[in-house]
């Protein structure tokens, strides 16, 4: 009951901040109030000043560098850019979730690495199982289902897990400065896209509410699929096999075979985003490459080149040395996630 | 000179008759003129009141049937449904003029099968060639080149080559009323999309102006492709070897991995586009099931359970089973293709 209280309240904010953006947007179109502020949660300074020139630069039909609409394709990584990632993937822990669930079906899972840290919570063993391990987790507990199941399967997890430190549930831990980014791209006519490592229909079960991105807008890796006509009630079931890594090159790769043009605004925070943030650099349309740098090991967490999860190295020396704008999430954002706005 | 007349005057007669369209859904949103058509190249008969009463239906807050905005996507295969297909898919005009253009690189083609076939204008024997001789033309032509390269090829093409019975560019070989049918349903806000067996890129690279549709809405098959940094410029390069074929199973599969949901309107014209059909159909929204039959010798082609190209056996014996609507092209449609407006 108290969940439930504190999922409608975080609506409410959510839906009271939307609203107050829509009417900023509003107001900028018309110039009617001068002052008002489409990113109020991000501080003044030249992140956020870089944004606002760039957009209002290739928005403007007089400029040399305005942007016809169909071509403002704006893309965002999710772990580590619009939602924390720390201290694993939060797909990680749907997967464990499942696991544990599913334990009871599997008898054998008790002897079987990965599922042997699992259910005995050793997550030592676990990282060291590594991306095999890793692999055979995902495939046990995202295949060998219909599309509609693991749809009902998320929905299900996202609404009542909750984040191991800091105790909410894992939607909560979206980024409030990058709701307003993406809300005011919208409002500029950017077509905002999700480009992400994470499974795609693992994202589709809930961030079209919380980014205000429809699923046709979320790219990400993929297990392979099958049609089957069910006598007339047609499934696609979810096979246990790889189908596409949608990663450092595989995100531009995958943004020109469904996308099918080069985006100019890309936005990430690790190494793997590197390779579309080259790509959107080469646009002939004057483009925008945000990198987030992990800095606030407080209100969130601080890591970069060291770091096993959302590693940041040569993407932070290449985003340097051609000037392409670098968040700095522990002076830059006045608030990290939207339930901090209710605490102000 | 004489093409290029031509090219602006058929653009101006779709201006105009898509202007037309856009007061017309004007008038019939606000009820100001009772009798306007927004399909005014079909003739009056069930098939246009069938979609006509769909369509006022779902978009009526006060139907049961009512479709929210973000679920009314509707897919349209391509060739045979949007555009002619006979006498083969108008991709393999592209291909044989393509290995016409590089034979001077390849003298080894004068002798290699299915090359030889196409330079010496032998369409029997190529036709012996089968799939795997159409693969072969097909990887020759259209891979080993960056996707920028290829985009120009096709753009090139499709401004100079002209069909060879009809005499016209090919682009010029849509159907009209499904050009209508396309602006009837953006009017009411569906999302359009192509979801085609043909390349995808051969398609982005000139459909988004005649449909009205934008690269990214546009499904086909795929060959793999490779990312390459190119020392500060990279490129995306075309590698010889299929990824994807969106027929059949495929194209609701292909459908869940990019736009992930299921669509509420299916229009096709074969059998290839009878798993999409089902699926579409399988949909808890009410759902419009739409085949195009050829049945026109004089004006088009006629043709469905017995031909090699475009085969309909199937998906007709299923669509008057369960009912779906099957456009009879010759006494459904007033005119087949816009330039046919003008003599009228």
């Amino acid at each position: 009951m108290k969940k439930i209280f504190t999922l409608l309240l975080l609506g409410i904010v959510m839906f009271t901040v939307s609203c107050k953006n829509e009417n900023s947007q509003t107001a900028t179109h018309k110039n009617v109030i001068e002052h008002s502020d489409p990113l109020p949660s991000w501080n003044e300074g030249k992140t956020k000043e870089a944004i606002l020139t760039y957009v209002n630069d290739v928005t403007n039909s007089e400029s040399p560098n305005f942007i016809p609409i169909k071509d403002r394709i704006a893309v965002f990584d999710n772990d580590g850019n619009l939602w924390s990632e720390q201290p694993a993937y939060f797909q990680l822990f749907f997967a464990i979730d499942r696991v544990k669930e599913m334990a009871a079906a599997h008898p054998e899972w008790k002897t079987q690495q990965p599922f042997k840290a699992v259910l005995e919570n050793d997550m030592t063993e676990l990282a060291k199982q590594g991306e095999h391990g890793i692999i055979k987790l995902v495939m046990a507990t995202h295949a060998d289902i219909t599309t509609d199941e693991f749809d009902a399967d998320v929905k299900n997890w996202i609404a009542t897990a909750k984040h191991p430190t800091k105790n909410v549930a894992f939607n909560q831990l979206v980024y409030q400065p990058m709701l307003e980014l993406l809300q005011y791209l919208r409002a500029n006519d950017f077509k905002t896209y999700v480009v992400s490592g994470g499974g795609v229909d693992f994202m589709r079960a809930f961030v079209t509410e919380i980014y205000g991105i429809p699923e046709e807008q979320i790219l990400g890796s993929r297990i392979k699929t099958e049609f089957n006509y069910n006598n007339g009630n047609p499934v696609i079931k979810r096979l246990p096999e790889l189908d596409f890594i949608d990663d450092k090159e595989g995100k531009p790769l995958n943004i020109q075979k469904i996308i099918g043009k080069k985006p100019v605004f890309s936005s990430g925070n690790s190494d793997g985003d590197l390779q579309m943030m080259q790509w959107t650099a080469s646009n002939k349309l004057k483009s925008f490459m945000l990198y987030v740098h992990h800095t606030d090991s407080i209100r969130e967490w601080a890591y970069d080149k060291n770091s096993h999860i959302g590693k940041l190295d040569k993407g932070l020396d290449e985003a340097n040395e051609k000037g392409w704008t670098v968040i700095n999430m522990k002076t830059d954002w006045k608030v990290i996630y939207p339930f901090e706005l209710n605490a102000n």
